[in-house]
């Protein structure tokens, strides 16, 4: 069992250390509001756990030199990101680098128990390559569903038949043998890129996550806003055409039926079927299916067809965008998830349709940017989501 | 000048006494986590201040008895609620009891030398009553546009020429000599229902304002959640019909074009004209032009046409707030402004929408109600807006 912090002045420590590196005294003294007699005594304290560990001295700064603190070497998360059509795993240190990450295709539709079961099977690959020989001291979980954040239990998720209610906190806490959280996977992919990626510093932002469906991560003040049931950025089923095409949820003309990974795939087949796009109907004829990536290799060879599906995707997510902008009045919008293959077309019309429609005032300074970290950016917010709770006190 | 909190322990039990009232020290010791000693000494020195006063004994609680406190009864604070084509001006004590409140006809395009003037005088007009002799300790003041929140002044309003950049907060500090804080007037009629109205106890919650336009106060976690740059909650420019009417912002189908205080106005004018309502051109006919209120009491007189514009009304911003409900999960969305007086058929019609396209996650527990306190709600949320800036350490 890992110590946890005794007071929030440990954990402010714990977390400052997490996410600058190794510090002096002195320099985390700067940073949090405790004299100096103070400090020393949480220092100490924290050294006694074993959750930090001195590091040498720190470079002089023209008196007494001062010791480096550090998170210990040894501590060890568990990020894992489920995904609608496969599985990341990945073991990080207390600062969250990734040491290893694997990823294993498969349909989230399995089941909760076949999906742990391979979930575990990949922590297990890495941890036989020696990245955690004491084990982990924490686990993050992100599903691409609805979650009961509190108690870790996804809640009536759409595209995820059979996982309804199932305490995945519980059941892998007691598999691990360590604290485990749970989250949705758009808020997991927030959180890393706000450690990690193209958000850190920023306080109040939105990351869109475009695969299979689509959902939102919400960030405000720094931290993951989830709402009253934690249904908070469930944008997939905004209505973006009165009348529009059936929806999975019982609806007409929502987002996730107009665009999103597997609505490009079906537009794509029809297409390709239809005759338009010769590119697309010799990948079609090679692989019996289509996939996002295979329209995002379609543009890319300058096909017209796959290049005008993505515009046309790219203005359905934009007005939906666009509307968020004008309420949220965010500081940044990242734009991530499988469809980011879609890349730069995607962006582009995504940025038209947000500076045309919503006001000046809420676009002037709005970078609309693709997330930097890929599919890395689940598996570190997982990290940082499980050493978030390990980081406080009990 | 009034006094201010020396720290944060003090600002909490300022605020706590103006949102519970007098309080024993016991009382207040049990909701604030101060020893016995240092409450007894923060209390003190309020006292010296006089910002609270001792107000008799309190009931017994089995011991020797305590002394109440409560805040002086001689502050007073100004709520300043400026409206598109009217003033409310209201005096408050320090737990924001309106003592006086007057209202004014006039239209904001007037701008803001001659807006100023009118309430300065309808606020001289309470004082003459003998409400604030002893002046003002603050001053909260709405405006109906986008504002710089720190500085105080709005910014590129859309329905306020000669607004842009002027200097509110400063000039009206100087004119009364006290502090004077300014906000978009939809986040204080938030305020105020959360002070004394109907989101009292709520930490997330909507209140979208309909009046000459279409705005949406977001309360996060307790607080007025405003935006990167201000603008947060600029709903009435979310586009609901692409490539639907013309907007004055200069794009298409903007919520407001279709549904606002001045679009049904211009629709039931249209209505009237077209003979599609005998109600309705009567009322045309006898006062030149029609309002939104016309068309309440049209409806309220069974008016299909008048119904029917509601109906309609109803659907395109319940569409919006449908969207809306999705994206953030609010706890509560509460209805207010000036189209209010169109009631229960506005309320069914956005209700029917909202709980069609939002998910069950999402409006399972979802209240979507009217405003409890009418134009009352700006001023007092004006007066909570000054007070927390009064009641926190200099």
């Amino acid at each position: 069992m890992t110590a946890r912090p005794a007071n929030t002045h440990q954990a402010r420590l714990l977390r400052l250390l997490r996410d600058s590196g190794p510090n002096s005294r002195a320099q985390l003294g700067d940073q949090v509001d405790l004299s100096r007699s103070k400090l020393a005594v949480e220092v100490d304290r924290l050294l006694e756990t074993g959750l930090v560990v001195a590091d040498g001295l720190a470079a002089s700064r023209g008196g007494r030199r001062s010791h480096n603190i550090r998170l210990a070497p040894a501590l060890r998360f568990l990020g894992v990101d489920i995904g609608a059509t496969s599985i990341d795993v990945a073991v990080t240190n207390a600062e969250l680098e990734v040491l290893g990450h694997l990823n294993h295709p498969m349909d989230v539709r399995e089941g909760p128990v076949a999906v742990f079961e391979q979930a575990l099977a990949l922590a297990a690959k890495l941890r036989a390559t020696g990245l955690a020989d004491g084990g982990f001291d924490g686990a993050g979980i992100g599903v691409p569903g609805p979650v009961r954040f509190p108690e870790g239990v996804p809640v009536a998720p759409p595209i995820m038949p059979g996982w309804d209610g199932f305490p995945v906190r519980e059941a892998l806490s007691q598999e691990l043998g360590c604290p485990v959280m749970v989250d949705n996977d758009v808020n997991l992919m927030a959180m890393g890129e706000q450690h990690a990626g193209v958000a850190r510093s920023v306080g109040d932002f939105l990351c869109v996550k475009i695969g299979t469906g689509i959902g939102c991560g919400i960030v405000v003040g720094g931290e993951v806003y989830r709402g009253t049931t934690g249904s908070a950025g469930d944008i997939g089923h905004i209505q973006v055409e009165p009348d529009g095409r059936p929806c999975a949820c019982g609806n007409k003309g929502c987002l996730e039926a107009h665009f999103s990974g597997a609505a490009l795939a079906r537009d794509a087949e029809a297409a390709a079927r239809a005759g338009q796009s010769t590119e697309l109907a010799a990948r079609l004829d090679a692989a019996g299916t289509l996939t996002a990536a295979d329209v995002a290799a379609a543009a890319a060879a300058g096909d017209a067809t796959a290049l005008e599906l993505i515009r046309e995707g790219g203005n359905r997510v934009g007005q939906v965008i666009a509307g968020l902008v004008s309420f949220f009045n965010p500081g940044l919008v990242v734009i991530g998830g499988g469809v980011t293959g879609l890349g730069h077309n995607l962006l582009a019309s995504v940025r038209t349709q947000v500076y045309r429609q919503s006001l000046p005032l809420a676009t002037g300074n709005l970078p609309i940017v693709l997330g930097e970290l890929g599919p890395a950016a689940g598996v570190i917010g997982a990290a940082r989501l499980i050493s978030d709770h390990v980081f406080s006190p009990a």
